[in-house]
This record gives C-alpha cells, sequence and structure tokens, in this order.
C-alpha cells in the first residue's frame, strides 16, 4: 500500500500482473575522502541478478563500494535501508548519486513488468514506465550487464560468508511484532538503527537537507527549553549574565590563541562570499567563543572592581566534522551554553568551576534522569589552553561506551595573558598588572542523544517526566458499538475533565479523542513519542470514580481515585523520574569495574564496561593504553568510523570519587606507581 | 589625565614640557565600493600643518577622503571622533589602516616634544618615542610633505566654506556641561553621533571586530529576555510550538521560490569552506527560514489533522548587508524570532495574522512603551512570495522618520504551492488535494533600537521599568567628613533594608555602596545605563521614616514612607511605564499630519514628520511621490548614506485606522481618486 501511494505521487501507474519480476533496489557507499561528500550508488536489478562489488566499483567508476548503513541512506533518501526503492528515486537527487541498472531492466521487452518491494510492501509495473521515468529524473543511469562477473577478480569466498554473517545478524535484529509506523528493530541487537528510528520516529528531530545538520523539533527543543529555564535560574543567582556575541569571528582574532585554535582549525567554516562578491577577508563561524569574547573583556575590565565578569550565552556553534554525524551526539551546528567569567583570585575561579559541574550533573540526573561520573579530565584530554578540565561523564548501557556529558574549564590565566585581561596593582600603577584568572563551561543538545540512548525502548521514546513537552495523555477507553451516545458523551466528558483538571495542576497533560483511531493504535503512537504517562478512562473507571495510569517505562498500573487525581499523578510522575534515576544509575554502577590487572583490562572492555583502573598519570602510557586495547581489525564489511566500537579506550576522566589506592599499588598499564584510579572506556 | 593613561598601557612615556609643539590626529575615509571595507587613513600632523584632501588622496593612494563620521571611527578605534589619538592605533590595526604623518614630526630632531591632545585631554611625548612607537605596531606609515598642496589643485572655495558650516553645527551640537564618561552631543543638534555613544556607553552593546555586527551586552539582552517571555508565553496559548532548524541551507534549496530570494540573494553569506578544504557545494546561510522550514512542512502535513501546523524559533539570521550599518537597527547578524504556520482555511491564517499583529504591537507598547500604528503595507511594500503585510510602524520623532517595527505576513498558497504543502481532499483521493494557507512572522532586536532612540535623552539611556535588567537602584546618601561611624553604618544598613525589601517584593533593585563614589557620581552613572527608578536613602530620612525616589525620565521626586515601600514603588514604576508612552504617543500623534494637497506634503516631511495622504493605490504613483519628495543633493560634505533623510518619503502602511475619505477625494500626488489614506514617510 504505502510503495503504491509513493509511486502514485510521482505519476507511476501501478498494474497488476502474475508474471511480474521481482526486482531488488540496493545503496552502496563506495570509499571517499573524508572530506568529501559520498556519493552513494544505487543498484536496481532483478532480484536474480547477482551483483558483485567488484563489478559495480567498475561500472560506477568508484572505489570498493560497500552496502550502505542506515544513516547514509536516511540522509539521501529519506527513508531506511529495508524501505528503499524506486518510489525514493527524483529528479532532486541528480548529480548527487548514480544509478546502475541490471541490463535485462533497461533492454526489457515492451510487456515486462517488474515487481518493486520493500520490506513492508510490494508493487507491480511495467519496464517501460520504469525505465521512461528514471530517465526523466535527470539522474546518471548506467546500464550494466551484471554477467560479465567473470572479467574481474572474484572477491575472497571468505568476504561473502562475513556479508552473509552480518546479514543474518541484521536480520536477528529485527522486532518480531514490530508494526511499521513503530520500531523495528531491537535495541539490543542493533543499537545504530534503532537510535536513527527513535530519533525520527518520535519526532524528536529530522534528518535535514545539509548534511550533518537536524532539524530539532518541538519533542525535543521543549526539552532543551526545560534545561535553559533551570539552568538560567541557578546561574542568574550565582550573578551570571545572559548576552549574545556574533556569530562570526575574524581570522586574526580566532588565530590568536594559537594551542586553543589549533584542537578546532580543521572544523572551522568559513564565509568568502556575501551574494556574488567575494569577501576581502573570510570571516569564521565561531567553533566556540573564547577568542570571540576575550579581547573586549580585556577592554571592559579595567579595574578589580570589574570582577567578576560574568558572562553566558545561549547560541549555536558550528564545526564542520568530516566524521560520521550523529543525531545530537555529532552534528556540525548545535545549539549549547557557553558561560565565560572572569575572577580576581584562582580560589573564586576555582570555586565556580565545581559550581558549574555540580548544575551540570543536577541537569543529567534531577532532569534527564541520567547519571553521571564527576571528574577531572587527563592533561591529554583537557581543554587546549585551559589549567584543567573537570567533567561530568555518561555510559550508554547498550553500547557499553562512556561519553563525554559537559565539561568545566578553568583557564588558569593563559588566556588572561594572551590578551591582556589583568587589573591594575593596588600596590601602585607603577607595579605590574595583575592577571585575572578565568572559567569557561558548556553544555550541549548532545545531553539530548544521551537522554534517549539511556531510557528509550523498543516501542520508542521515553521521556523523563520533567522534560516531557506533554507528561500525560487522556485516552476514553472502552467505547463499543453497543455504548450508547449518552454513555459516549460521558466518557468523553469525563476524560476532558480530567485533562482540565489536570492542566489546572500544573500538569502538561492533554487528550487524545480522535474517534477513527482505536485506544491501542492511540497507546503505540504516544509510547512511540515518549508520554510519560497515559491515563485510561473508560465506562468502569466512570462507574467507580477512578482513572487507570499507566506509566511509560515499565508499564506499571495505577487505579487513582479522581479525588485524588491532583495530588497522585504527580506523585506517579515523581516516581518514575526517581525510578528512570535509579535504573540507569544501577546500569552505570554494575558496568563501572575496578580492573587492576591489564590481563583483565580488554575482556571487561569488551564485556560492555568502563573500568576503573590504576594509573600512573603519564600521557604516554595513556596513549599505550588506548592502542593495546583497541580490537584488531576484524574485516567488518562495513566502513568502520573512527569512533566505532573497534576503537581502544580512552581516559574518560579521574573520577572525584576514588576507589582506595592500595600502597604499592601499581598502574595497570606499565611498571611505574599508580597515582589515580582513572576511568577509561570506549567512548562517544 | 585619560589620555596619559592610555599612553602608559602602550609603554610610552609622557614628558613635561612647555616648549611642546601641538599636534592634530584626523581620520578620513576614502571612497570605497559599497562591498568593500573602507581603509581609514589617519593623518597625524602638527597642528599647523595644514592637511587638504587631494594630497591626503595622492599621498594615501585613494580616492576621495573625506573627514570619517563618528561610526567609521568607533568601529575602528573604539572610540570617537573626538577622542581619536596616537592611543588609539596599535598593532592590531595592522594592514587595516594607513598613516599619513607630516614629514614635520617623521623628521623631527631629537629634542622635539610633541603636544597631543584629544577633545578632553592632553599630554606630551618626545618625537622620537613617537616615531618608534608608530614604527613598531607594523601599521603602513607614509611620511608626507603637507607643503606640496600647490602641486596639486586646489580645491573649490566653497567646499571650504561648506566644510567649515558642517564643522559649526558640530561644534553646536556639543553638550555645555558634558562629562566625558557621559553622553557628550545634543540629541537634538547630531542625533547620530548622540546614539552611536547612548549605545555604547550606557552598555548596551559595543562595537565588534567583524563590520555590521555588534555584541549585545547584557543590559540590552536582558531587555530581549523579557520580550522572548512574554512572547512565549503568549504564543504557547495559541498552540504556536519552539523549535530549531539549521542555520545552514543549500543553494537548492534557497532558490526554490524566486520571487522570495530575489530579494535577499545579494545579501546571502556563503560558506564555501570548511578547515582548508573546499566544499563540494557551498551552503547558504539563513537569512529568513521559509524555504529552509517548508520543504519539511510538506513532508509531515500528510492530512487535515496535521493541521494547524504552529513552528516557531528563536534565532539569528544574516542579511550580510552593504550599507552603513547601524547599531539594532542594520546588523549583518541579528536575533529575532520567526513563526512559521500553516492552516487549513484562509480564514484561520488570517485571524492569526491580526492576532500576531496585536501581539507586535503589545510588545512595542506594553514593554518597551513605543506607540505603533498598525497597518497594511502596499503592494511595493509587502514581504516578496507573500499574500500581503501587515505591520507595526514606529516613529522616531527626533529625526521625524518612520520605522518599521515588526511584520506578519499571510502567505496565501504561493508558498503550499511551491513546496507542495497539501492535504488530501476529503471529497476523495482523486480530486485534487487542497493547497495549505501558510503565514510567516517576526520581530527582532532592531525593537531594541527603536526604544533607544524614542525615551532616551542627553543623560543617557531611559529604559522602560518592564524590561530594565534593574529597575531600582539605593543610593546612600548625605555622608559626609562631619558623619560619625555609628550614623554611617545606620545609613548603610537602611539602604540595604530597603534594596532586601524591594528584591524580596520583586522589584529588581540593587545597592550602590561604594564608599570612594560620590552620590553625584552615582547617580550620572545610573542615569548614563538607565535604571528607571534611584532611590535615595540620607540622614533626613532615616529620621523620618522615609526615602525619596527620583524618575529617571522626567527627574520627578517622591518622597516614600519606609512602610509603603513594596506597594509605592511598583506603582512609581509602573506610573513611569505609562508616563514614557503616553509622552511617546504625544509626540508621534503630533507628528503624524493628515496633507491632503501635494503642495503641503514635502513641507510637511521636511517638518519632521510623517503623513496621511489620500492616495490612488497605485504603485507607480508610490514611486513618483518617492522621488519627488527626495531632497536634491546638498553637496553634503560627508558621504550620504542611502537611507539619510536625503531620501523621499516611502508608502510607510495603510493604516487600519482611517481618517474618513472625502467623497471625490483626488490622490495627493496624481489625479485620480483616493482609495485609501496611506502613511507616508521617510524611513530607516
Amino acid at each position: 500500500m504505502a510503495l503504491e501511494q509513493s509511486l502514485a505521487a510521482l505519476s507511476l501507474a501501478t498494474v497488476s500482473s502474475e508474471n511480474a519480476i521481482p526486482t531488488k533496489t540496493l545503496v552502496f557507499k563506495p570509499k571517499t575522502a573524508k572530506t568529501a561528500t559520498p556519493v552513494p550508488v544505487v543498484v536496481f536489478a532483478l532480484q536474480s541478478t547477482q551483483t558483485p562489488s567488484p563489478v559495480i566499483a567498475k561500472a560506477a567508476g568508484v572505489k570498493e563500494p560497500r552496502l550502505a548503513r542506515d544513516d547514509l541512506v536516511q540522509e539521501f533518501f529519506t527513508t531506511s535501508t529495508k524501505e528503499v526503492s524506486l518510489a525514493n528515486l527524483h529528479k532532486d537527487l541528480a548529480g548527487k548519486i548514480k544509478i546502475l541498472i541490471d541490463e535485462n531492466i533497461s533492454k526489457a521487452d515492451e510487456n515486462t513488468v517488474l515487481e518493486l518491494s520493500t520490506e513492508s510492501s510490494k508493487a507491480s509495473l511495467s519496464a517501460r514506465n520504469v525505465n521512461a521515468y528514471l530517465e526523466s529524473t535527470g539522474i546518471e543511469v548506467i546500464p550494466v550487464d551484471f554477467t560479465v562477473e567473470a572479467t574481474v577478480p572474484t572477491p575472497a569466498p571468505v568476504d561473502k560468508s562475513k556479508k552473509l554473517a552480518l546479514k543474518k545478524e541484521k536480520d536477528a535484529a529485527k522486532l518480531e511484532d514490530a508494526k511499521l509506523v513503530g520500531i523495528t528493530v531491537d535495541k539490543t541487537k542493533d543499537f545504530s538503527s534503532w537510535y536513527s528510528q527513535i530519533v525520527v520516529k518520535s519526532e524528536l528531530l529530522d534528518y535535514y537537507d545539509v548534511s550533518g545538520c537536524y532539524i530539532l523539533r518541538p519533542n525535543s527543543y521543549a526539552v532543551w527549553e526545560e534545561i535553559q529555564d533551570w539552568f538560567n535560574a541557578r546561574i542568574k543567582k550565582m550573578g551570571v549574565k545572559n548576552c549574545y556575541f556574533p556569530m562570526f569571528v575574524s581570522s586574526r582574532v580566532l588565530e590568536k590563541e594559537k594551542d586553543h585554535i589549533e584542537g578546532f582549525a580543521p572544523e572551522v567554516a568559513w564565509v568568502t562570499r556575501a551574494g556574488s562578491s567575494d569577501l576581502e577577508e573570510p570571516v569564521a563561524i565561531r567553533p566556540t567563543s573564547e577568542t570571540v569574547m576575550y579581547p573586549y573583556y580585556a577592554k571592559w575590565i579595567r579595574s578589580h572592581r570589574d570582577l567578576p565578569l560574568k558572562l553566558h550565552q545561549w547560541n549555536s556553534v558550528v564545526r564542520w566534522e568530516f566524521k560520521h554525524p550523529q543525531p545530537f551526539l555529532r552534528t556540525r551546528e548545535f545549539l549549547w551554553q557557553e558561560g565565560h567569567t572572569v575572577h580576581l583570585t584562582r580560589e573564586a575561579a576555582e570555586e565556580e568551576v565545581s559550581q558549574i559541574l555540580d548544575l551540570y550533573a543536577g541537569i543529567y540526573e534531577e532532569l534527564l534522569a541520567v547519571p553521571v561520573v564527576k571528574g577531572k579530565k587527563t592533561e591529554n584530554e583537557k581543554f587546549a589552553g585551559g589549567d584543567y578540565t573537570t567533567t561530568v561523564e555518561g555510559f550508554i548501557a547498550a553500547t557499553g561506551r562512556g561519553i563525554q556529558g559537559a565539561t568545566s574549564h578553568h583557564l588558569g590565566t593563559n588566556f588572561s595573558k594572551m590578551f591582556d585581561i589583568s587589573v591594575e596593582n593596588p600596590e601602585g600603577s607603577d607595579k605590574p598588572r595583575i592577571l585575572t584568572h578565568q572559567n569557561s563551561w558548556g553544555l550541549s543538545t548532545r545531553v539530548i542523544g544521551v537522554m534517549v540512548m539511556t531510557h528509550s525502548d523498543n516501542k520508542g521514546l521515553v521521556l523523563p517526566p520533567r522534560v516531557a513537552q506533554n507528561q500525560v495523555v487522556v485516552v476514553p477507553v472502552g467505547i463499543t458499538a453497543k455504548t450508547t451516545d449518552a454513555e459516549r458523551k460521558e466518557i468523553n466528558d469525563g476524560a476532558a475533565e480530567i485533562e482540565k483538571r489536570l492542566k489546572d495542576a500544573e500538569v502538561r497533560a492533554f487528550g487524545d479523542y480522535r474517534a477513527n483511531y482505536t485506544p491501542g493504535w492511540k497507546y503505540a503512537e504516544w509510547e512511540l513519542k515518549g508520554v510519560p504517562l497515559r491515563i485510561e478512562f473508560g465506562p468502569k473507571d466512570l462507574q467507580n470514580g477512578q482513572a487507570v495510569a499507566v506509566r511509560r517505562d515499565d508499564n506499571s498500573k495505577y487505579t487513582v481515585k479522581l479525588s485524588e487525581l491532583e495530588t497522585r499523578i504527580p506523585e506517579i510522575l515523581q516516581e518514575m523520574q526517581v525510578g528512570l534515576l535509579e535504573k540507569a544509575r544501577k546500569d552505570f554502577d554494575s558496568h563501572r569495574v575496578v580492573v587492576d590487572e591489564w590481563k583483565d583490562f580488554v575482556p571487561t572492555l569488551n564485556a560492555k564496561n568502563v573500568i576503573l583502573s590504576p594509573w600512573c598519570g603519564d600521557g604516554d602510557c595513556e596513549d599505550d593504553i588506548k592502542d593495546s586495547s583497541a580490537k584488531k581489525d576484524d574485516g567488518e564489511d562495513e566502513e568502520v568510523d573512527e569512533k566505532a566500537p573497534s576503537m581502544g579506550a580512552k581516559s574518560l576522566c579521574i573520577p572525584f570519587e576514588q576507589p582506595t589506592l592500595k600502597s604499592g599499588q601499581k598502574c595497570v598499564k606499565c611498571d611505574r606507581a599508580a597515582q589515580v584510579y582513572c576511568m577509561f572506556g570506549r567512548s562517544y
């Protein structure tokens, strides 16, 4: 059905035919320089035609084509690998993709009818129409005789078996009872596809026309607004003031602090043209604002009376990463907050660093119900140009990987030296001026990704009540063909009354009174979209003066007296909020394992844990741990992303809360004495 | 004093000398293509040396150098024309400016001592030090023998007299009793310099390293936050939801709606490079988001049940204008809100257009105390690609110019046709799909500029209490050398108690207890920064259980019993809020003049009015009115900005509230019958 409609939208008439020949549509990603946008190759062939990679490579003039992952297919065709078909090939893709067409199709006679199929639906249409349509799109279509396979070297059989194994794995991840509108893959078996589906289908975000950028839809932006309100209230009490600095930076200013810019330079986006005129001097889009703001701090701060200066902004920054983008976690433009403060003394600055870190932990734990470990980054991992970096580190149980949550940096006097942010010496203007002590701290929309990965499940999104745009959906139930109009009205009115009372009690409630959907359909929809609590109200409830509340996270049911609605519902929401955090904390705690001996390190890591190990504190040893814990290339068919699980364990932080270090304890990796316990893990 | 300190900061030691030779520092702006960043020419010469423009032009290799305006000087030297000196020439300006140095200075002997002076201060230093310093900056320094004047044609004497006249005018604008930290020019005599000073000295914003961009400091950003809170609360009640779309747009998408993009194309900023790699396809930074959002609307809206869709975002947009930038009013990046909504019926869409316009009027009148006239734009002036545009129009009494406040557009089905934002026909899927009806509406930080221009005065900023970051400053007064420690403590404690009580009553109050400043100094500082109400508390007040409140706008004084603090202070703030609006409304009302005959049109316009005239409704006639009301070039010496007062009267809007049109009334300009009264004016 779905496919037929999509084809109809392209004015492609389907036909009924018992002789339709099955076809397949496959998308391949060639090996591409990291800096280049890939040009996917779509293979449209008879089901029975074998389409080996080397033939595809030769015909399309590309290197090492591999079956594309869901992300890429989503990006280009706005659908999943399993649902891609002719219906997704339209003229907007001209110049962006290539199509290899089986000569059995391109040269098919007038009467040939083809059967198009996706995992969920089928449709038949004439080969003539297909060929005419493809031509009309303007996409480069290359006819291929796949039977010439013999002329290129046959790939080693091991490749084929691996591909098969991978396919089996993917198939196994398919959810048994999945409905198409819902999530169709299992979180525990194919986390990456599951995540791609969750964020889109729950309407948190949508993929966007510019690669690496995503649309934050109201369901996720509302989470961000909750965070903004909570954080704003607290930092304003600390005397922090909001402001807005321009997004553009001149190259001169950007490059002033060498150490600092080194880390960002390859990712800086440059505006070089306005209208049709080239700018005399290109301007950068801020990747962060230290060098944007500090020249003005130098100008504004004249005396110790101007201190502390605590400015803060909510804005977006751009880091044009060429790595594989990932919704919320790695995006080219992202929203964040950045605080930049200046203090007279190091003590005052350091106190603030930890106050802010506590607020970051609060955002994760109190709002998003995500547990974090507070600690300090190693010298290797700290913010370039700063004195030290504190961090809250999270954990994604499903993949066993750590994830940096947010960082609060003490910059020392490094930047104030560079930018001359100094005040007059109280001992006299002939004495050297006193350099100020600075901090910077930031938290981004990445937090939403961590929240999604932590709580959500195979039914869809799970949102902690405190950040949910809609906390409660009220659904009238038990209305059947036999229900009288009067009864129906009573039930609907009762549900509407519940909605109204909850709203008056400042619960974010709404009712779903659509007559043409069954309660079951509604349950599935709001479960997918992550509404924390469902309230069912039917004839029995009407009779008993009650309603039934069902929690999204664990399906637990509560019978609530209508007289207690305003107190019980907020209580249940609060119980859910606490329950989510407790569950996630248990997961994190049980997967944060103390490992004293190197022999246990990699096995523990491979069992999806992060590790607390005694460590000597040496940067080279840290690198050695990373290298030695990397999986060797296992010949996986898909392109391996730099951040994929094959990588080694990074130091995540030196947790403030330390296991007791035994006297004489050696470093987990080298022969030196251990200085601290450090948390290591594969990470995002 | 100030100059000496600035020089000291550059390690330039001043000397005392009675034989110091007076010098002058002048900044010239050469004629530059609109698309290019100007390279100012600084002339540093003996006071006695004549420095004619043609000599400067020849020596610096530039065209038509003219004395630079305050804006340009501010931009490059972060000070005013009158305060610029050697102390503002530093190495960051290398490559950005040129210096012409009088050979009398560059070739001066070892014993020569120069006197540097600005309007406010003087300092002397050795010519040797000056020359060495200038060399050290790396700025291009060109020695010039200004006595060669004879070799270039002498400018016509008429120019000189005009320059003199202009100088006289500028001098006359100087405030008699101005303190240097405060505003030094008269709002009524040199509005443009006054505005430049107000926005910077009151710490609303600061000039920025990238031309046309400004830093919004907490004093202005707080106004924006008040507007955000107020507007968010109201649009959310209307069912509008916040979201965030990426700042980047692909060229394909940007250019989809031709009519629409035509207006923006010359101002679009393009990112063409990331790190050191050129992008395969440049991406634009959004100038507005219609074409960014609507392709996704087409995807999301499948059925009439998905309607209305009401999305909204707070973001920044970039329009790389090459016209003269102006703080808040014309900036290359600016903050705004943009709402984009989709409706099933035209009626629903139109109703929203006017609801939003009412909210815009509310922001101006209720929050910013700025009166506006609501109306509809003419066809010539409406939003390109839309059906019609409604607007709130403001008025700057000091210049007699109108200013567009914010616009709410009904787009009709123009965009939904282009992007296929349609829903299934309820009469059957074989019937044509129904196109949706769309609106877009936006208001920007320009509102802050309008507010500043309307209320502020020669003492500095005047902020309406509702949007002031700080509403009340408490100042202890009457402390003299004779005051005992006990009395001093009682006064300070009393003031602190007032501060605390006001804060508890949710008045945004703070106290200024600095011991080393006089009350007078404090008054001036907080008047400059626009704090609406000052509370003075001294010995007499202590005795009488009272405090004295002084309004920022009209200096009116209130004696307030301490027992009534929590009720009286909010009342006084509210009176001030109302008073500001009333005063501004009187100004607008008395300068909105009905003119039926063309002969009165230009004289009325020149008397700093906007005009209501009967109009035929024809676009060509509208153009004719504009052309015929433009001042002819009066040979002013400074470069004339396209938007400067010499321009003609544009149609501002067709006000909803119309004077009665007499039967048989003709158009003010042509012979056709008048259709409506239209508001015309010179405008920003």
